[in-house]
């Protein structure tokens, strides 16, 4: 075994102890993990001192960069006051301050905030709102979800069944409730599609569930705002509730702080997570319109109430962070920033990587990006390969099976951009073959 | 409106933005909430400065007390390093650390740690695994999972459907799998027919799902630990997993680390959240023996890896404080503390408590108490009305629909405890009439 403060000690420990989520263990180490320790700015240090630009945002969560003084402050001013108090029956000043403060600015009218810590959890919520809603207003036979191609929404049972099927999901169709599914705003024909089924089914649905402008996981499928609004509008026309996902582009990854802003749409349930608290704790949300909050209003200890609570709901020391970062956002100018670096990223990926052969397509909303290979044969690995390749060059790039994501972090700099597009473009010319 | 500092404002703005978990909103402000500024050990402060003694713990999680200093120094110390890096291919020295720390410790053969945030995705984790082990093995039919009646295991539709039914879930059934369904082990019986069932239907069972020795949102439903250990063993012989969801039990709060060392149980999967952290930040986490993390093993991309993940899964300053925490565990000797102060909580509910007419039964396992209370009729909220007349007298106190939970912090002390006992028996006699 080498010396133990190497990095091969580490990802042999590593390896030994932890599970790591969407990852085959028996690879691990072979597939160039790298062991941070510490960070400065947008650049992870791992165990040995190298340094990696953190081109995926640490997995699409990073919004300012890390160690951020403000946000740091935010989290040592909170602990001086308290960490987490219950917000079962109970309040606490940091989780009521970050409420407020969402409320001037999240796209969903007189919204109230239950707050959950894992992103799924919030889907969740959002998904049993939507379906209890009905129940509390007399109207049965809502009991099914609209949800499209390519969706993922988590992993939680209840969120993986409004993700599409497919790889590592339908192993588990035996516990998956059903869901009417319509393909991707993305391909021909899909706005008419569900246009048609929500008006038809309007009577089944529950809820339709969409990932506002980019279907992340799915490897950055993007749809016009024009798609979204005409789901929007035909879920208003026919009584369906809306519930969008904004895990994922929330808190200002497509160019503006929400995705359903660039559309004019307005939920009646919104989930936020990933960004909310600028990549730094585990904090998620759902946001509910006032008119569907109010259909679970009655009696104390009716059968009108949610029961559903998360513990660490409206964790203090995660709101006061997201509090401060949110304000940071205008004080810093950041949507300012992600709209030069998209243009940026924009003309540099036309110019220098749209051409190269191995790509098949380079689609982006914002600061997201995926550059779709094309490999001529099965088990290749291209996207593994330039993934590592990249990191060999000290940037940051995980995959999505043989789509290279891009998501830097919204504070990147023109300099950075241009360093990453150039690891980008080399490694894809030099793991490609 | 009152002054806008006064107790009554802050409970208006709470209710204006913020959906509280498992409470009637249109009653909030009826319910006496406590609206939390900042805390000093295991006192809270609202917002006028009254002090509440936290003898919920903060729902369950808090269990060496408020602004630790240890604990804030640790957090601290990881704010210089790096708030967050993400766990999906890649490692942290701080999820490592503590995955270290915790595999000297829990009763899991060669465990590996998947970290979540939210219990109920720990939960939700363990469940997924034990199902999709069968499948990498290539046995087929195990799509079920045996749960016990009383069961809850949180609020996801997965957690949720292994949960027990009634008020608050039946409303869900369309959207929950199907499990079999035995009696709690406090019930008559009920040993035998867990047994039995277990050896009748193994062939369509993934796992056996069982909250150790207490089930604590059914009432804090107590069984001996005799009765989980000829579960398990029923497990081991008809090779069923046994999944033993620690989230409330575990981290002392039974006597024990964890509760099924009190049996001599080692369960193939467990569920850790709440007092992972002593209360400060989200995280939790599914611990899998060595053999079923092997059956996942296979070649990188293959079918045979979990395909699931949160984002905030190793966060880093959440595993700062839990590795931090494990330490003080053994430092403060809490332990010891825990026996001494549930032997005291024991003698004296005896004495001035269980004599009073409107107590039904008293149910204790270590520092997790319930006082059932016996209402002569329906709609009298005996529950809602000892638990506000605590609150009056500075003790925080929420209960379980008729039973009064009494939960206080690992590090209570002897004073303390009689505080909290004289100020519930004041409050029953006061309020249940």
């Amino acid at each position: 075994m080498a010396d133990e403060t190497s990095h091969a000690a580490w990802v042999e420990r590593d390896a030994a102890v932890v599970w790591h989520g969407f990852t085959q263990m028996a690879t691990y180490a072979d597939n160039r993990p790298v062991v941070v320790e510490r960070a400065e700015g947008r650049e992870l240090i791992d165990v040995e001192g190298r340094r990696y630009l953190d081109a995926i945002s640490s997995l699409w969560v990073t919004t300012l960069g890390h160690r951020v003084p403000e946000l740091d402050d935010a989290v040592r001013a909170q602990l001086d006051r308290v960490a987490h108090s219950t917000l079962l029956g109970n309040g606490n000043v940091a989780a009521i301050e970050l409420a407020e403060a969402l409320a001037g600015r999240v796209p969903v009218d007189d919204p109230r905030f239950l707050f959950a810590s894992d992103g799924a959890a919030a889907v969740e919520q959002a998904l049993k709102i939507a379906f209890q809603s009905w129940t509390n207003r007399g109207v049965a036979g809502r009991t099914t979800y609209l949800a499209f191609g390519g969706a993922y929404h988590g992993d939680t049972i209840g969120s993986l069944s409004v993700g599409d099927g497919g790889f590592g999901t339908t192993v588990f169709d035996p516990l998956r409730f059903a869901c009417v599914r319509t393909p991707g705003l993305d391909e021909p024909g899909a706005v008419d599609a569900a246009v048609a089924l929500i008006a038809e089914r309007a009577d089944e649905l529950a809820a339709v569930v969409v990932e506002p402008l980019v279907q992340g996981a799915a490897g950055i499928r993007v749809h016009p705002p024009e798609a979204l609004a005409a789901v929007a509008a035909a879920c208003r026309e026919h009584d369906v509730l809306l519930i969008a996902d904004e895990v994922a582009t929330g808190f200002g990854r497509t160019g503006t702080l929400f995705a359903c802003e660039q559309a004019g749409v307005r939920p009646d349930l919104m989930c936020l997570g990933k960004g909310i608290t600028g990549g730094y704790l585990p904090l998620a949300a759902t946001v509910a319109a006032g008119p569907v909050h109010r259909s679970f209003l009655g009696p104390d200890l009716s059968e009108l109430t949610l029961y559903h609570g998360h513990s660490y709901s409206g964790n203090a020391l995660a709101c006061a962070v997201a509090t401060r970062h949110l304000e940071l956002f205008d004080e810093w100018g950041v949507l300012a920033n992600v709209g030069a670096r998209a243009e940026q990223l924009r003309s540099r990926l036309a110019a220098d990587v749209a051409p190269l052969a191995p790509v098949a397509a380079i689609r982006q909303q914002g600061v997201m990006v995926g550059i779709e290979l094309d490999p001529p044969a099965d088990g290749l690995r291209w996207g593994r390969r330039v993934s590592a390749a990249c990191v060999e060059r000290g940037v940051l790039i995980r995959p999505l099976g043989d789509v290279v994501v891009v998501m830097p972090p919204l504070t990147t700099t023109g300099d950075e951009i241009d360093r990453i597009v150039d690891v980008v473009a080399a490694s894809i010319a030099d793991a490609c073959r």
